[in-house]
């Protein structure tokens, strides 16, 4: 997508295999890019959340390895660090498990390693896009701008481009469908401002609202469908999401609202089939604090901050997938996946 | 509640008549004392929310008309003045219609709307403190802190003393009673920092979060019930209380936990059958843009900003009233209030 004009991508590597992430901790206050040198910058770029976003964190540990080796440092040993950055998107531990699988076929150099990061970056792309295509036929043109909600950001900057969940709305207007983005702030982190930063560039209409605000619009018909992105989705279909995507999908049932997730495959955990198994990240209470003023809580007030939540599969009306739009049961998702489905 | 170690009151009317409120916009960052000296004090501190909560907002427009009456400004305009504040509360209105009625009996004199403003005061004090009473009779002890989640502040500071969703919370710690209140952030205004700041005052353990963690605590059974307040109850047991309660009801509803709504009489509309009838409070955008930095968001992005949601009374467990605990329907209101039920 179009940074300040030009094309860019979320994270860029360059002939030299130096890599460049777009700083997201900076974003959406000022537009800097951040040098990834070797694979403790790749590590903290992921912990400290300089990148987020399931699939580009997936991306970025790609390419971490390939800085490990380039550097020196063992495979395993990359692996292991890069893997322990953050525990709930399974695109991590999938992107290393795809690299790692390339290497023992082409050979573990850091030549073969950089490669594998590029088609790894490549096939996020090409993913993604077909993501926009399919759930582009969800949405259906109104003689009004269609209300589409969102939480948090699963657009190009959570992936290599195009994004997820913004995936279908950037097609639509580019097809010159009339949209219009409910922007959800979503707390703790404010992953919206960057939402309305990326729409904001792209000319897509949109509307700031506080996460408590999204099911007060569905009750008053202001919301014609929600689309979100998912960190982890089990094989049962259920969706484990940014924290109060459940409440959101509560809202959109209770008010018979569409509420689609984009999946992209490498999301897909085939090896669990219910969301309550997924480790959910519990962050420093301080995102919470910084944000409220840390100043003012009493000595005695704690704050819990867990980063993501599971939204069962029977709240989720289909998944739109890089293979097409799939309804979130686990007969569906292994009739579209066989090849995972063992 | 105590104060910096005194008992005090969230609005006092000294023998002088002049009315002392605790700056709420202030808090929790200071403590500091507010002096209403005529109508349009009282308006400013009602309108800019340095005080809120529906009973304070009643008990504030009461001590208003008494400002108004004794600067020589008659009793309709200073009505009509008090009640263009804010739309959604019915206690206010309620309050003018009391102070109304009851100057029509004893004459309109400023001295007799200083007394019925202290009047409505304790009136408020005392039926807190029985709805603290009869919520207490809900909350079982276990064998562990009985884990409570609130959002907003219906707490002392909502009210002249005691609260109305926290007071069975205060009587339930003062009864020995080992409870924790999840507190919600409560976004975009976060009074839920007003509601740790009581708490922690009165030495209750508490844990704050964002508003986007409420259905996930539920869901892995950290919360044992909600109590929340009501800002309008309709004849039928529909809830309009502060934004992003529906959603926390749904997720009540979806978990199997008990959903108390904290309701003195004064709360309930008795000619509105339906909360979609409801007038929803549209606040200015910079109460959003503000903690998330006004600065940063692109010239294209809106801001909405509704104030209040409805919980449909589908959702209500119980209403607790001053009279006892009571179904959120239409016969049980109207066999606990025969009195409005014509």
């Amino acid at each position: 997508m179009k940074v300040e004009g030009r094309w860019r991508r979320s994270i860029e590597i360059d002939e030299r295999g130096d890599v460049l992430v777009l700083d997201q901790v900076r974003l959406p206050y000022a537009i800097e890019w951040l040098a990834l040198r070797d694979l403790d910058d790749a590590t903290r770029a992921i912990r400290d959340m300089h990148v987020r976003g399931a699939p580009l964190i997936g991306a970025t540990a790609a390419a971490g390895v390939a800085l490990a080796l380039r550097g020196g440092i063992a495979l395993d040993r990359a692996c292991e660090q890069l893997a322990a950055t953050r525990p709930t998107a399974v695109n991590l531990a999938w992107a290393l498990a795809a690299v790692k699988t390339r290497l023992a076929t082409v050979g573990v150099t850091a030549d073969a390693a950089l490669a594998v990061a590029r088609e790894v970056c490549e096939a996020d792309v090409v993913r993604n896009e077909a993501i926009g295509t399919h759930g582009l036929a969800l949405l259906e043109p109104r003689d009004r701008p269609l209300q589409i909600l969102t939480h948090c950001n699963a657009g190009w900057l959570a992936t290599v481009d195009w994004g997820t969940a913004l995936a279908p709305i950037y097609k639509a207007h580019d097809a010159g469908i009339s949209v219009h983005v409910w922007v959800e702030e979503t707390r703790p982190r404010n992953q919206g401002l960057l939402t309305a930063w990326e729409l904001a560039q792209h000319g897509v209409p949109h509307t700031v609202i506080v996460d408590n605000a999204g099911g007060h619009l569905m009750q008053r018909g202001d919301v014609d469908l929600c689309i979100v992105g998912t960190d982890r989705t089990t094989a049962n279909g259920d969706v484990c999401n940014k924290i109060g995507t459940y409440l959101k999908a509560l809202a959109a049932h209770d008010c018979n609202i569409p509420f689609y997730v984009a999946a992209p495959s490498p999301s897909i955990d085939w090896t669990i089939d219910d969301g309550a198994a997924i480790p959910i990240e519990e962050r420093s209470g301080d995102e919470v604090r910084h944000v409220a003023n840390a100043l003012v809580m009493p000595a005695s007030t704690r704050v819990a901050n867990p980063a993501f939540d599971v939204t069962p599969h029977r709240l989720v009306t289909r998944l739109i997938t890089e293979r097409g739009v799939v309804a979130a049961s686990h007969a569906a998702l292994a009739a579209m996946f066989p090849e995972h489905a063992a």
